[in-house]
């Protein structure tokens, strides 16, 4: 029974052994996103808030979570999807996302590897010896931080949850790149000179499960796609690894992020970059080097002359 | 192939792939102990070593190698033994310890809990709602304590190794027990005011299987016992985990332990006690609370009045 209105529960909590209804559980969702917001300072008044949507379960349930408090915390709001070019795939969410912001009223701005850099995801990886999650990773990256600054964005959300959170923090430890760790957390990219745009997680501490229930239950979805790419295995081992605990110990995944969340000030203390950040000499973006990783990529593939 | 000798290996080592023979592979465990030793500044010249042993593998092993090393370092060596009173199994690597300690001239120390606290832990946990470890940790820990002092040691020597050491990390991480971790480390208990033994872990970089192989090589243990109330399931589980990683992305443990020593003088700042330590009341062992936990204990059972 729903341990608030006493009807048909549709979901168990796996932290609390709490069961809730449809109803109770979407408030609860939005509730604790809000919270989660407040908790960390994620958005002031008066931000141009970019939300990064793949038109997936993840990105258009913080899209519509946010587009409901923009009212309340009185900030603006717009959607940027960065179209890879990966086939029978992106095209799919592509028609979500654009179905979800005009029946939202919600500015979209799609922007595409194919018009930015002449050829889609398909096409470059046949081109370059690279994993294709490294080339989309660093392209998509650059896209995101760009458009941002060209739309004028003060902070850019993303759609990762809990779960991502737990398994990055492992990922790193368990291969001794705790330097890496530093730049996880709710807000990042705090970084002075205005050059990098700062990532907001509203998601943090609503967990997988939670998520895709609170997106299924809204049908944010026409159908359940997978990126024919998405061949991290460690990543799926170290989540199956988690899910089992998680199953066993309710609370494993709270308190991995909770453990990381009491280091993490002084993580980012220890590891604060003491790198200048230079302007890419080809594009102009934010770089640690001459050429940003970006640049470099799109050098080897043969679209920049070196 | 062994690696060094070209003849017949009997163990490959897990984190580096490299197969080694039984004499060279005894020269490395030795040598890679030496430099944990080293490494840390666990040992100084004069100091008087302490090693809690139970009989049982790891502790024999430690046992082992500082008695080689002593004439080397410079430091004095004794054993110290801590008879429980668990039937069927002690009194097996009781045999075993003063064997060993006879065989290579070591002065051995066997304080009983039947001596000490009037009946052996058997008996004791028939007397009280608490688990069994929780009943023997805090007493051999307070006679590991007080003997240690009364010995005039300098530092105790407890057989802990990599395996147990990343264990303890994750489960205090899974746990949200952070501040705990802070007591970990390969040397331990640096409390000024001397109420406290320092501890030291010279097999702190050495794994499970290394250090089982090195005591069954040197045919320490006459058959192997394991404690009837060892239940901890929790360990248990993490330890499955972790194999099943390391085998599949061998080093994880070395990952695991290094990412925590790059945290730990983080940890053991921010976490460093304010309490003030006492005397207890009824014993004058060092306490955070009026009487010490092992005088709690006592008059549980009902040995000391309250």
């Amino acid at each position: 029974m729903c341990k608030i209105c006493k009807t048909k529960p549709i979901i168990q909590l796996t932290n609390t052994n709490i069961s809730l209804c449809k109803s109770c559980f979407l408030k609860y969702f939005e509730k604790k996103t809000f919270k989660t917001i407040k908790k960390y300072d994620l958005i002031e008044k008066n931000d141009k808030i970019l939300v990064a949507i793949s038109g997936g379960k993840d990105s258009l349930t913080v899209l519509n979570i946010l587009n409901k408090l923009r009212e309340r915390l009185l900030f603006k709001i717009e959607a940027l999807l960065i179209d890879e070019g990966i086939k029978n795939y992106r095209g799919i969410t592509i028609i979500d996302a654009k179905n979800f912001c005009k029946k939202n009223n919600i500015k979209l701005t799609i922007v595409s590897f194919k018009k930015e850099f002449k050829y889609p995801l398909d096409s470059l990886i046949k081109k370059i010896n690279l994993k294709p999650c490294t080339v989309c990773g660093v392209l998509r990256r650059y896209l995101l931080n760009k458009y941002s600054k060209k739309l004028k964005a003060t902070k850019l959300v993303t759609g990762h949850n809990l779960d991502d959170e737990a398994q990055s923090i492992l990922m790193n430890q368990f291969k001794h790149n705790i330097e890496i760790s530093a730049r996880l957390g709710p807000i990042t990219g705090v970084i002075s000179d205005k050059k990098f745009i700062k990532r907001i997680k509203p998601l943090y501490l609503l967990n997988e499960k939670e998520t895709a229930t609170y997106a299924y239950l809204n049908n944010f979805n026409s159908k359940y796609v997978e990126c024919p790419y998405t061949i991290d295995s460690y990543r799926n081992e170290v989540r199956d690894m988690l899910n089992n605990f998680e199953n066993k110990y309710p609370g494993t995944k709270h308190a991995i992020v909770n453990s990381f969340l009491d280091i993490l000030p002084l993580l980012k203390d220890k590891y604060k970059t003491n790198k200048k950040i230079i302007s890419c000499k080809k594009c102009k973006e934010p770089s640690s080097k001459e050429y940003c990783q970006a640049c470099e990529i799109l050098r080897m593939v043969g679209i920049h002359k070196s």
